[in-house]
Protein backbone atom coordinates (compact mmCIF):
# COMPACT_ATOMS: atom_id res chain seq x y z
CA UNK A 1 0.00 0.00 0.00
CA UNK A 2 1.83 3.17 -1.03
CA UNK A 3 1.71 5.86 1.69
CA UNK A 4 -0.16 8.58 -0.97
CA UNK A 5 -2.72 6.23 -1.60
CA UNK A 6 -6.45 8.06 -0.33
CA UNK A 7 -7.48 6.08 2.70
CA UNK A 8 -11.20 6.18 3.59
CA UNK A 9 -11.75 5.71 7.50
CA UNK A 10 -15.27 3.59 7.70
CA UNK A 11 -17.68 2.87 10.16
CA UNK A 12 -17.95 -1.35 10.61
CA UNK A 13 -19.64 -3.60 12.68
CA UNK A 14 -19.03 -6.27 14.76
CA UNK A 15 -18.19 -8.08 11.63
CA UNK A 16 -15.50 -5.30 10.14
CA UNK A 17 -16.28 -6.68 6.52
CA UNK A 18 -20.02 -4.81 7.20
CA UNK A 19 -19.40 -1.03 6.18
CA UNK A 20 -22.99 0.22 6.61
CA UNK A 21 -22.49 3.89 7.75
CA UNK A 22 -24.76 5.76 5.35
CA UNK A 23 -22.53 8.91 4.98
CA UNK A 24 -19.26 6.38 4.41
CA UNK A 25 -21.39 5.24 1.83
CA UNK A 26 -21.98 8.11 -0.24
CA UNK A 27 -18.01 9.13 -0.03
CA UNK A 28 -17.56 5.19 -1.40
CA UNK A 29 -19.83 6.03 -4.16
CA UNK A 30 -17.99 9.17 -4.72
CA UNK A 31 -14.99 7.38 -5.48
CA UNK A 32 -15.85 5.19 -7.29
CA UNK A 33 -17.47 7.61 -9.74
CA UNK A 34 -13.83 9.43 -10.00
CA UNK A 35 -12.11 5.89 -10.57
CA UNK A 36 -10.23 6.37 -7.69
CA UNK A 37 -9.24 3.64 -4.99
CA UNK A 38 -8.63 4.03 -1.67
CA UNK A 39 -7.24 2.09 1.49
CA UNK A 40 -10.43 1.47 3.45
CA UNK A 41 -9.55 1.54 7.29
CA UNK A 42 -12.10 -0.25 9.49
CA UNK A 43 -13.86 2.33 12.34
CA UNK A 44 -15.70 1.58 15.58
CA UNK A 45 -18.43 4.44 16.83
CA UNK A 46 -15.98 4.13 20.42
CA UNK A 47 -12.46 4.37 18.39
CA UNK A 48 -12.18 7.96 18.65
CA UNK A 49 -8.59 8.08 19.26
CA UNK A 50 -8.37 6.35 15.85
CA UNK A 51 -9.20 9.17 14.28
CA UNK A 52 -8.70 12.27 16.95
CA UNK A 53 -5.53 13.47 14.08
CA UNK A 54 -8.92 14.75 12.37
CA UNK A 55 -9.72 17.16 15.22
CA UNK A 56 -13.19 15.37 15.62
CA UNK A 57 -14.63 11.99 16.32
CA UNK A 58 -16.87 10.90 12.88
CA UNK A 59 -16.40 8.86 10.26
CA UNK A 60 -15.94 9.56 7.14
CA UNK A 61 -12.65 10.60 7.44
CA UNK A 62 -10.55 11.08 4.35
CA UNK A 63 -6.58 11.13 4.04
CA UNK A 64 -5.07 12.18 0.92
CA UNK A 65 -1.07 12.90 1.77
CA UNK A 66 -0.96 15.41 4.22
CA UNK A 67 -5.02 16.45 3.93
CA UNK A 68 -7.65 15.40 6.06
CA UNK A 69 -11.34 15.83 5.51
CA UNK A 70 -14.17 14.70 7.45
CA UNK A 71 -18.02 14.63 6.56
CA UNK A 72 -19.36 13.29 3.44
CA UNK A 73 -20.16 16.63 2.19
CA UNK A 74 -17.24 18.39 2.63
CA UNK A 75 -15.22 15.50 0.92
CA UNK A 76 -17.34 15.01 -1.62
CA UNK A 77 -16.48 18.87 -2.84
CA UNK A 78 -13.09 18.46 -1.81
CA UNK A 79 -13.21 15.29 -4.44
CA UNK A 80 -15.05 17.37 -6.89
CA UNK A 81 -12.28 20.03 -6.77
CA UNK A 82 -8.72 17.93 -6.32
CA UNK A 83 -10.29 15.39 -9.21
CA UNK A 84 -12.67 17.42 -11.35
CA UNK A 85 -13.50 15.01 -13.96
CA UNK A 86 -15.87 12.72 -13.93
CA UNK A 87 -18.03 15.58 -12.14
CA UNK A 88 -19.84 14.81 -8.78
CA UNK A 89 -22.13 17.91 -9.44
CA UNK A 90 -21.92 19.30 -12.89
CA UNK A 91 -21.27 22.54 -11.58
CA UNK A 92 -22.05 25.35 -9.05
CA UNK A 93 -25.94 24.93 -9.34
CA UNK A 94 -25.70 21.40 -9.36
CA UNK A 95 -23.39 21.52 -6.32
CA UNK A 96 -25.66 23.63 -4.32
CA UNK A 97 -28.71 21.86 -5.35
CA UNK A 98 -27.37 18.30 -4.19
CA UNK A 99 -26.60 20.06 -0.71
CA UNK A 100 -30.26 19.86 -0.41
CA UNK A 101 -31.08 16.56 -1.69
CA UNK A 102 -28.12 15.52 0.82
CA UNK A 103 -30.30 17.46 3.35
CA UNK A 104 -33.71 15.83 2.55
CA UNK A 105 -31.64 12.51 2.48
CA UNK A 106 -30.13 13.52 6.02
CA UNK A 107 -32.85 14.77 7.60
CA UNK A 108 -36.40 13.47 6.06
CA UNK A 109 -35.07 10.00 5.09
CA UNK A 110 -32.72 9.08 7.55
CA UNK A 111 -34.89 9.43 10.90
CA UNK A 112 -37.33 7.40 9.51
CA UNK A 113 -34.87 4.61 8.50
CA UNK A 114 -33.05 5.07 11.84
CA UNK A 115 -36.67 3.64 13.32
CA UNK A 116 -36.63 0.78 10.81
CA UNK A 117 -32.73 -0.70 11.66
CA UNK A 118 -31.86 0.99 14.66
CA UNK A 119 -32.16 -2.68 16.53
CA UNK A 120 -30.92 -4.29 13.94
CA UNK A 121 -27.52 -1.73 14.48
CA UNK A 122 -26.96 -2.58 18.06
CA UNK A 123 -27.15 -6.04 17.58
CA UNK A 124 -24.62 -5.70 14.89
CA UNK A 125 -22.05 -3.43 16.10
CA UNK A 126 -19.18 -4.73 18.13
CA UNK A 127 -19.77 -5.47 21.78
CA UNK A 128 -17.78 -2.11 22.72
CA UNK A 129 -19.58 -0.11 20.87
CA UNK A 130 -23.12 -1.02 22.17
CA UNK A 131 -23.35 1.00 25.53
CA UNK A 132 -22.19 4.03 23.23
CA UNK A 133 -25.14 3.38 20.46
CA UNK A 134 -27.91 3.07 23.06
CA UNK A 135 -26.70 5.73 24.93
CA UNK A 136 -26.45 9.00 22.24
CA UNK A 137 -29.23 7.66 20.21
CA UNK A 138 -32.06 7.10 23.28
CA UNK A 139 -30.51 10.72 24.28
CA UNK A 140 -31.04 12.01 20.51
CA UNK A 141 -34.43 10.36 20.47
CA UNK A 142 -35.68 11.12 23.99
CA UNK A 143 -36.91 7.39 24.11
CA UNK A 144 -35.41 3.46 24.51
CA UNK A 145 -34.10 2.21 21.27
CA UNK A 146 -36.86 -0.64 21.69
CA UNK A 147 -39.82 2.21 21.96
CA UNK A 148 -37.73 4.39 19.04
CA UNK A 149 -37.92 1.05 16.66
CA UNK A 150 -40.81 0.22 17.65
CA UNK A 151 -43.71 -1.17 15.07
CA UNK A 152 -40.87 -0.84 12.13
CA UNK A 153 -43.71 -1.66 9.42
CA UNK A 154 -45.53 1.79 10.19
CA UNK A 155 -41.98 3.50 9.53
CA UNK A 156 -41.01 1.09 6.48
CA UNK A 157 -44.58 2.94 5.26
CA UNK A 158 -43.40 6.36 5.90
CA UNK A 159 -40.05 5.78 4.17
CA UNK A 160 -42.19 4.76 1.17
CA UNK A 161 -44.45 8.24 1.67
CA UNK A 162 -41.65 10.35 1.89
CA UNK A 163 -39.83 8.79 -0.98
CA UNK A 164 -42.60 10.33 -3.58
CA UNK A 165 -40.69 13.24 -4.53
CA UNK A 166 -38.00 11.00 -5.81
CA UNK A 167 -40.39 8.39 -7.13
CA UNK A 168 -41.89 11.33 -8.90
CA UNK A 169 -38.44 12.19 -9.96
CA UNK A 170 -37.34 8.77 -11.64
CA UNK A 171 -40.57 8.08 -13.47
CA UNK A 172 -39.34 10.70 -15.78
CA UNK A 173 -35.74 10.23 -16.01
CA UNK A 174 -33.29 7.50 -14.60
CA UNK A 175 -31.03 8.82 -12.19
CA UNK A 176 -31.88 11.99 -9.91
CA UNK A 177 -28.84 13.45 -11.55
CA UNK A 178 -30.19 12.76 -14.89
CA UNK A 179 -28.92 10.58 -17.76
CA UNK A 180 -26.28 9.04 -15.49
CA UNK A 181 -25.75 8.84 -11.22
CA UNK A 182 -23.68 11.38 -9.65
CA UNK A 183 -23.69 12.93 -6.07
CA UNK A 184 -27.30 13.46 -5.27
CA UNK A 185 -27.90 10.20 -6.67
CA UNK A 186 -25.06 8.87 -3.61
CA UNK A 187 -26.73 10.96 -0.70
CA UNK A 188 -29.75 9.42 -1.00
CA UNK A 189 -28.59 5.97 -2.15
CA UNK A 190 -25.93 5.89 1.24
CA UNK A 191 -29.30 5.96 2.71
CA UNK A 192 -30.53 3.02 1.12
CA UNK A 193 -27.26 1.23 2.03
CA UNK A 194 -26.95 1.76 5.33
CA UNK A 195 -30.68 -0.18 5.67
CA UNK A 196 -29.39 -3.12 3.17
CA UNK A 197 -25.92 -3.82 4.81
CA UNK A 198 -27.03 -3.86 8.61
CA UNK A 199 -30.43 -5.13 8.14
CA UNK A 200 -32.71 -7.99 6.76
CA UNK A 201 -35.63 -5.85 6.19
CA UNK A 202 -36.57 -4.49 3.01
CA UNK A 203 -37.41 -1.47 2.68
CA UNK A 204 -38.91 -0.67 -0.77
CA UNK A 205 -41.77 -2.38 -2.75
CA UNK A 206 -40.20 -4.48 -6.16
CA UNK A 207 -42.30 -2.18 -7.91
CA UNK A 208 -41.28 0.76 -7.18
CA UNK A 209 -39.47 2.93 -9.45
CA UNK A 210 -37.06 3.86 -6.03
CA UNK A 211 -36.70 0.01 -6.36
CA UNK A 212 -35.11 -0.31 -9.74
CA UNK A 213 -33.32 3.02 -8.85
CA UNK A 214 -31.60 1.31 -6.36
CA UNK A 215 -31.02 -2.13 -8.42
CA UNK A 216 -29.61 0.34 -11.36
CA UNK A 217 -26.83 1.96 -8.88
CA UNK A 218 -26.34 -1.69 -6.48
CA UNK A 219 -25.03 -2.82 -10.32
CA UNK A 220 -22.74 0.46 -10.89
CA UNK A 221 -19.13 -0.27 -11.01
CA UNK A 222 -19.35 -3.79 -12.00
CA UNK A 223 -21.87 -4.29 -8.35
CA UNK A 224 -19.53 -2.23 -5.84
CA UNK A 225 -22.05 -2.05 -3.64
CA UNK A 226 -24.05 -4.96 -4.69
CA UNK A 227 -21.31 -7.43 -3.64
CA UNK A 228 -20.50 -5.38 -0.11
CA UNK A 229 -20.83 -7.89 2.99
CA UNK A 230 -24.40 -7.36 4.52
CA UNK A 231 -25.07 -9.10 7.69
CA UNK A 232 -26.33 -12.27 7.81
CA UNK B 1 -49.01 44.88 -27.81
CA UNK B 2 -46.91 43.25 -30.37
CA UNK B 3 -48.24 39.69 -31.71
CA UNK B 4 -44.61 38.62 -31.10
CA UNK B 5 -44.96 39.26 -27.78
CA UNK B 6 -45.33 36.20 -25.31
CA UNK B 7 -48.19 35.60 -23.53
CA UNK B 8 -48.86 33.96 -20.08
CA UNK B 9 -52.30 32.86 -19.21
CA UNK B 10 -52.45 33.24 -15.45
CA UNK B 11 -54.71 31.75 -12.92
CA UNK B 12 -56.61 34.80 -11.29
CA UNK B 13 -58.73 35.16 -8.02
CA UNK B 14 -62.44 37.21 -8.19
CA UNK B 15 -60.05 40.20 -8.37
CA UNK B 16 -58.27 39.65 -11.76
CA UNK B 17 -55.04 41.21 -10.46
CA UNK B 18 -54.68 38.37 -7.87
CA UNK B 19 -52.70 36.28 -9.30
CA UNK B 20 -52.23 32.91 -7.22
CA UNK B 21 -51.23 30.06 -8.53
CA UNK B 22 -47.91 28.72 -7.65
CA UNK B 23 -47.05 27.17 -10.89
CA UNK B 24 -48.00 30.51 -12.49
CA UNK B 25 -45.30 31.99 -10.01
CA UNK B 26 -42.94 29.49 -11.08
CA UNK B 27 -43.08 30.62 -14.90
CA UNK B 28 -43.14 33.91 -13.70
CA UNK B 29 -39.71 34.16 -11.71
CA UNK B 30 -38.21 32.03 -14.81
CA UNK B 31 -39.78 35.02 -17.03
CA UNK B 32 -38.19 37.39 -15.18
CA UNK B 33 -35.05 35.72 -14.37
CA UNK B 34 -34.25 35.80 -18.33
CA UNK B 35 -35.35 39.05 -18.59
CA UNK B 36 -38.27 38.71 -20.38
CA UNK B 37 -41.51 40.42 -20.47
CA UNK B 38 -44.82 38.44 -21.35
CA UNK B 39 -48.46 39.74 -21.79
CA UNK B 40 -50.19 38.42 -18.53
CA UNK B 41 -53.96 37.01 -19.29
CA UNK B 42 -56.26 36.22 -16.63
CA UNK B 43 -57.61 32.81 -16.23
CA UNK B 44 -60.01 31.33 -14.13
CA UNK B 45 -60.44 27.95 -13.33
CA UNK B 46 -63.44 26.77 -15.42
CA UNK B 47 -62.53 29.03 -18.14
CA UNK B 48 -61.56 25.42 -19.91
CA UNK B 49 -62.36 27.31 -23.61
CA UNK B 50 -59.75 29.91 -23.30
CA UNK B 51 -56.73 27.75 -22.87
CA UNK B 52 -58.91 24.87 -25.28
CA UNK B 53 -55.75 25.71 -27.83
CA UNK B 54 -53.31 24.56 -25.05
CA UNK B 55 -54.98 20.91 -25.41
CA UNK B 56 -55.67 20.96 -21.96
CA UNK B 57 -56.98 22.98 -19.30
CA UNK B 58 -54.76 24.26 -16.97
CA UNK B 59 -52.35 27.45 -16.38
CA UNK B 60 -49.57 28.13 -16.88
CA UNK B 61 -50.11 28.31 -20.90
CA UNK B 62 -47.28 29.84 -22.47
CA UNK B 63 -47.55 31.09 -26.23
CA UNK B 64 -44.51 32.31 -28.11
CA UNK B 65 -45.91 32.87 -31.61
CA UNK B 66 -46.54 29.59 -33.25
CA UNK B 67 -45.46 27.87 -30.18
CA UNK B 68 -47.54 26.92 -27.04
CA UNK B 69 -46.56 25.48 -24.00
CA UNK B 70 -48.31 24.42 -20.94
CA UNK B 71 -47.07 22.59 -17.54
CA UNK B 72 -44.49 24.92 -15.84
CA UNK B 73 -41.88 22.14 -15.88
CA UNK B 74 -42.33 21.85 -19.21
CA UNK B 75 -42.21 25.99 -19.83
CA UNK B 76 -39.05 26.09 -17.64
CA UNK B 77 -37.24 23.86 -19.91
CA UNK B 78 -38.62 25.94 -22.89
CA UNK B 79 -37.59 28.66 -22.07
CA UNK B 80 -33.87 27.37 -21.06
CA UNK B 81 -33.66 26.14 -24.61
CA UNK B 82 -35.06 29.12 -26.32
CA UNK B 83 -33.25 31.66 -23.93
CA UNK B 84 -30.05 29.92 -22.82
CA UNK B 85 -29.07 32.89 -20.25
CA UNK B 86 -29.19 33.86 -17.67
CA UNK B 87 -29.33 29.97 -16.80
CA UNK B 88 -32.13 28.70 -14.87
CA UNK B 89 -30.23 25.29 -14.56
CA UNK B 90 -26.81 25.65 -14.70
CA UNK B 91 -26.52 22.17 -17.33
CA UNK B 92 -28.22 19.11 -17.35
CA UNK B 93 -27.13 17.96 -13.98
CA UNK B 94 -28.83 21.05 -12.57
CA UNK B 95 -31.77 20.46 -14.24
CA UNK B 96 -32.03 16.87 -13.46
CA UNK B 97 -32.03 17.49 -9.59
CA UNK B 98 -34.01 20.75 -9.74
CA UNK B 99 -36.53 18.09 -11.66
CA UNK B 100 -36.49 16.91 -7.81
CA UNK B 101 -36.77 20.33 -5.71
CA UNK B 102 -39.79 20.66 -7.72
CA UNK B 103 -41.80 17.65 -6.99
CA UNK B 104 -40.57 18.01 -3.42
CA UNK B 105 -42.28 21.71 -3.50
CA UNK B 106 -45.36 20.01 -5.56
CA UNK B 107 -45.50 17.04 -3.86
CA UNK B 108 -44.17 17.55 -0.02
CA UNK B 109 -45.34 21.26 0.27
CA UNK B 110 -48.29 21.25 -1.97
CA UNK B 111 -50.77 19.46 -0.21
CA UNK B 112 -49.56 20.94 3.53
CA UNK B 113 -49.89 24.43 2.03
CA UNK B 114 -53.06 23.58 0.29
CA UNK B 115 -54.50 22.40 3.94
CA UNK B 116 -53.97 26.07 5.50
CA UNK B 117 -55.29 27.82 2.30
CA UNK B 118 -57.92 25.71 0.79
CA UNK B 119 -60.56 27.82 2.47
CA UNK B 120 -58.57 31.62 1.85
CA UNK B 121 -58.63 29.89 -2.19
CA UNK B 122 -62.45 29.13 -1.98
CA UNK B 123 -63.77 32.30 -0.75
CA UNK B 124 -61.53 34.60 -3.18
CA UNK B 125 -61.80 33.49 -6.48
CA UNK B 126 -64.62 33.89 -8.73
CA UNK B 127 -68.31 33.01 -7.92
CA UNK B 128 -68.51 30.66 -11.36
CA UNK B 129 -65.25 29.03 -10.21
CA UNK B 130 -66.42 28.29 -6.53
CA UNK B 131 -68.48 25.21 -7.72
CA UNK B 132 -65.59 23.41 -9.63
CA UNK B 133 -62.86 24.24 -6.75
CA UNK B 134 -65.02 22.72 -4.41
CA UNK B 135 -66.00 19.51 -6.38
CA UNK B 136 -62.63 18.65 -7.69
CA UNK B 137 -60.73 19.26 -4.53
CA UNK B 138 -63.30 17.21 -2.60
CA UNK B 139 -62.98 14.31 -4.53
CA UNK B 140 -59.19 15.12 -4.56
CA UNK B 141 -58.60 15.26 -0.84
CA UNK B 142 -61.61 12.56 -0.13
CA UNK B 143 -63.31 15.42 2.27
CA UNK B 144 -65.32 18.36 2.54
CA UNK B 145 -63.58 21.53 1.77
CA UNK B 146 -63.85 22.42 5.56
CA UNK B 147 -62.67 19.53 7.01
CA UNK B 148 -59.33 19.51 4.87
CA UNK B 149 -58.14 23.01 5.96
CA UNK B 150 -59.72 22.71 10.20
CA UNK B 151 -56.52 23.70 12.23
CA UNK B 152 -54.78 25.41 10.07
CA UNK B 153 -52.15 25.67 12.73
CA UNK B 154 -51.73 22.15 12.64
CA UNK B 155 -50.97 22.13 9.23
CA UNK B 156 -48.79 25.68 9.45
CA UNK B 157 -46.40 23.79 11.84
CA UNK B 158 -46.43 20.63 9.29
CA UNK B 159 -44.91 22.78 7.08
CA UNK B 160 -42.25 23.93 9.26
CA UNK B 161 -41.26 21.09 9.73
CA UNK B 162 -41.32 19.63 6.31
CA UNK B 163 -38.87 22.72 5.70
CA UNK B 164 -36.17 21.14 7.43
CA UNK B 165 -33.78 20.30 4.25
CA UNK B 166 -34.56 23.48 2.85
CA UNK B 167 -33.49 25.30 6.27
CA UNK B 168 -30.53 23.35 6.88
CA UNK B 169 -29.63 24.12 3.43
CA UNK B 170 -30.32 28.01 3.78
CA UNK B 171 -28.10 27.84 6.87
CA UNK B 172 -25.06 26.95 4.24
CA UNK B 173 -25.86 29.50 1.55
CA UNK B 174 -28.16 32.19 0.13
CA UNK B 175 -29.96 30.50 -2.01
CA UNK B 176 -31.29 26.80 -2.88
CA UNK B 177 -28.92 27.29 -6.49
CA UNK B 178 -25.87 28.67 -4.49
CA UNK B 179 -25.15 32.47 -4.70
CA UNK B 180 -27.65 33.34 -6.71
CA UNK B 181 -31.63 31.89 -7.18
CA UNK B 182 -32.68 29.61 -9.98
CA UNK B 183 -35.31 27.72 -11.55
CA UNK B 184 -34.95 25.19 -8.30
CA UNK B 185 -35.21 28.45 -5.89
CA UNK B 186 -38.43 29.23 -8.01
CA UNK B 187 -39.99 26.10 -7.56
CA UNK B 188 -40.38 26.62 -3.67
CA UNK B 189 -40.88 30.17 -3.94
CA UNK B 190 -44.00 29.80 -6.21
CA UNK B 191 -45.64 27.69 -3.53
CA UNK B 192 -45.06 30.43 -0.80
CA UNK B 193 -46.64 32.67 -3.44
CA UNK B 194 -49.70 30.72 -3.68
CA UNK B 195 -50.56 31.76 0.24
CA UNK B 196 -48.69 34.98 0.41
CA UNK B 197 -51.52 36.00 -2.86
CA UNK B 198 -54.45 34.42 -1.69
CA UNK B 199 -54.60 33.99 2.16
CA UNK B 200 -53.45 36.63 5.42
CA UNK B 201 -52.07 33.47 6.95
CA UNK B 202 -48.24 33.78 7.61
CA UNK B 203 -46.62 30.20 6.83
CA UNK B 204 -43.19 31.02 8.31
CA UNK B 205 -41.32 32.58 11.51
CA UNK B 206 -38.99 35.84 11.08
CA UNK B 207 -36.25 33.77 12.79
CA UNK B 208 -36.34 30.95 10.18
CA UNK B 209 -33.93 30.87 7.51
CA UNK B 210 -36.57 30.34 5.17
CA UNK B 211 -38.32 33.71 6.09
CA UNK B 212 -35.17 35.14 5.34
CA UNK B 213 -34.52 33.62 1.77
CA UNK B 214 -38.25 34.25 1.04
CA UNK B 215 -37.28 38.13 1.78
CA UNK B 216 -34.67 38.22 -0.64
CA UNK B 217 -36.73 36.55 -3.32
CA UNK B 218 -40.00 38.94 -2.91
CA UNK B 219 -37.07 41.78 -3.47
CA UNK B 220 -35.63 40.23 -7.00
CA UNK B 221 -36.23 42.15 -9.91
CA UNK B 222 -37.37 45.37 -8.04
CA UNK B 223 -39.88 43.54 -5.87
CA UNK B 224 -41.67 42.01 -8.77
CA UNK B 225 -43.03 39.23 -6.15
CA UNK B 226 -43.45 42.04 -3.17
CA UNK B 227 -45.67 44.40 -4.98
CA UNK B 228 -47.69 41.78 -6.45
CA UNK B 229 -51.79 42.20 -5.67
CA UNK B 230 -52.89 40.02 -2.28
CA UNK B 231 -56.08 39.68 -0.88
CA UNK B 232 -57.18 42.13 1.54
Amino acid sequence: MSDDMLKLYELAGADEAVRFSPHCWKTRMALAHKGLEAERIPFHFTDKDVIAFSGQGLVPVLVDGETVVHDSWQIATYLEERFPTPTLFGGDTGRAVARFVNAWADGTLGPVIARVIALDIHSRIAAKDQHYFRETREKRFGMSLEAFAAEPGTHVAALRQALAPLRFTLRQQPFLCGEAPAYADFSVFGMMMWARCISPIELLEQDDPVFAWRERLLDAHDGLARNAPRVA
